[in-house]
């Protein structure tokens, strides 16, 4: 046992806010942790986005005091074959179905355990064929959050599904390709390129660069929004650790027309 | 006095997320009870729609701890003669007015005790013509999960309004007909068929029935989404104990173009 | 130190509720102080509408308990040369972007007290360039959760930006001339006249009064929706203190085309 005074449980899901869904996942994540502060990230993924919800995880997870909970349900195979997991970090704890949904956590955080879910003495009964988001994933998060260890709930296993998130990759001695990740309620486009590695090559004071976007180039690398001219399309390096495309107190989505992965091509001179 | 450790305020509303109503609720709740875990059920009903907030209380109330305390406020007849009740079950307390939201509560609880509001000095003062779910609901729900008991708030009342919830009748020797209580952001429709009653049809291999939702026809009732072909329009077991009708990774909204309310029939051969 | 068994933290940002930005705000304030209650007022703020953002303030925070941390993030303005500032009153402390959103507080609280915040050793490190909500405003309103006196965050200033707040301005002997504040979800008009002022010419029974929105004339005063004839655009003593106009179970929005910060006339004859 290993609970703890404030224990939190976040959750993802594409459930929206207009049916009852999340509310039930709380109600069996309350019976199982009484005192457990629920921390919703988004429940606005596109529905069955299991991409789009591993950028949000990936975004927010890091935030959260170790012990977190963070439980995260987009489950368009529910019913199905896919497993229920558990992954154990030295942070934090996830749960949910074996789709990849997790990949980011076995990118980031170093050494894990995972474990199949299988006690089902922990479970919702009955457990329905549509939702098991609320009789199997929520009460799970609940127990964990308590203090009960990942293993009391199946056998470790080996080989969870990890999606293959886009990654930049050189194209030529001049040009690396990326993608755009995510696009933010201000239409800044969040990009692949790691902010750090663009930083390094802004401080070289490296000749010339410059990103294009759907045929828009942005050779500006601005250190704030108001550095940036009004109306003028810019990079920057953005909170989620990645080079990010804004215009100041506009839209770099409406001025690019970019999309979720839209090609994003670095041209060096 | 009857306090609890990890008192439970659950809520539904109209309210929408955009204004400031929510939240002053929330405060005077914990004002009463500054312990209390809130948990949003949904704001998004539809404005005034009180059957559409009976549904969303119907689907999530029973999974909530012993003790949690419902608070319901779709109030068109806020300011007239409406009462503000409690229902007491016993599981459950609910505060709602007194216009039908709580039918549900009445029909699956068996036996409960009604109260009428009108023990003012529980009120936020002043009381505002326009939002007693603040001035009066709120602060009596967060003085409920407090401990103190129903009985303190107002006479006991035999007569709460309920309103006739849609339900499946016998049209003929070989046909039932129901209706589509919900239609959720995933596109499933949510019948008023009891999934209990269907899978008893289904597990006796009754050699042949059929579902009719506007012209579309649905004979197969699945057993998981997984078992359903990419497309294909198909009846399973919901989570809410009705039979549903949906597409895997699809929309049987989009599809059927059913609405709330649009009938169902089903036939018998 | 001054802390308390139960603190409360609200929100108010434009960040939205589709990204992962509110919970990673969430985070660092759980970090500083794990047992904080959050209550979100809204997240659907208009991008860098800093006007909209008081708005939303001065309609909820004095109805929560003494002591709550109010935390407002509308920070268009973010690395900008903006100061991040504390204001302390003689019952609430509220965190923000000296931008102005503030505004509400200075009126109507009498004596205050504001604080820059320099003390970077509160703030979550690295600081991003464009996320000051998650990095510097976050932790303080958690550490002020947490009982940290304001004062520990930085030096006191005497300038806090203060925005014009729309004002009612008498236009001739017989007219009066106001604007729309806010639109709520169900299309009641929130303008700025006083309804304390308005109860008393109505009280006194003054011969004639109307109001005047976008050429719809308002000459009724109702004392609840109840009172008004379906389909009736009337005034009414709305909940955050202003005189509104509603149409009974409809949108005043809709039937009158008005607008936030259009014009109200108030004409006596």
């Amino acid at each position: 046992m290993n609970s703890h005074k404030h224990p939190i449980v976040t959750l993802i899901t594409d459930f929206g806010l207009s049916d009852p869904y999340v509310a039930s996942m709380k109600a069996l994540i309350l019976e199982a942790e009484p005192s457990a502060a629920l921390v919703d990230i988004s429940h606005e993924v596109p529905a069955h986005d299991i991409l789009a919800g591993n950028f949000l995880l990936q975004a927010s997870f890091s935030f959260f005091p170790p012990h977190t909970v963070h439980l995260c349900v987009i489950d368009p195979g529910v019913g199905g074959v896919r497993r229920p997991i558990i992954v154990s970090t030295d942070k934090y704890l996830f749960v949910a179905p074996d789709n990849g949904i997790l990949s980011c956590a076995f990118e980031s955080e170093g050494s894990f355990r995972t474990f199949e879910i299988t006690a089902d003495h922990y479970f919702h009964k009955p457990i329905s064929k549509t939702f098991h988001g609320r009789d199997v994933f929520a009460p799970v998060a609940g127990w964990l959050a308590h203090g009960i260890e990942p293993f009391n709930f199946g056998p470790e296993i080996s080989d969870p599904v990890r999606l293959e998130l886009p990654k930049v990759r050189r194209a030529s001695e001049h040009e690396f390709v990326g993608a755009i990740l995510h696009i933010d309620r201000f239409g800044n486009l969040i990009s692949n390129f790691p902010a750090a590695d663009m930083e390094k090559v802004v401080e070289r004071g490296r000749p010339s660069f410059q990103f294009l976007v759907e045929n828009q180039m942005i050779s500006q690398y601005r250190n704030s929004y108001s550095d940036a001219a009004p109306g003028e399309l810019f990079a920057i390096s953005g909170s989620s650790g990645y080079v990010e495309f804004s215009v100041r107190e506009g839209s770099a989505a409406a001025l690019t027309h970019a999309q979720r992965n839209s090609l994003v091509r670095l041209l060096f001179k």
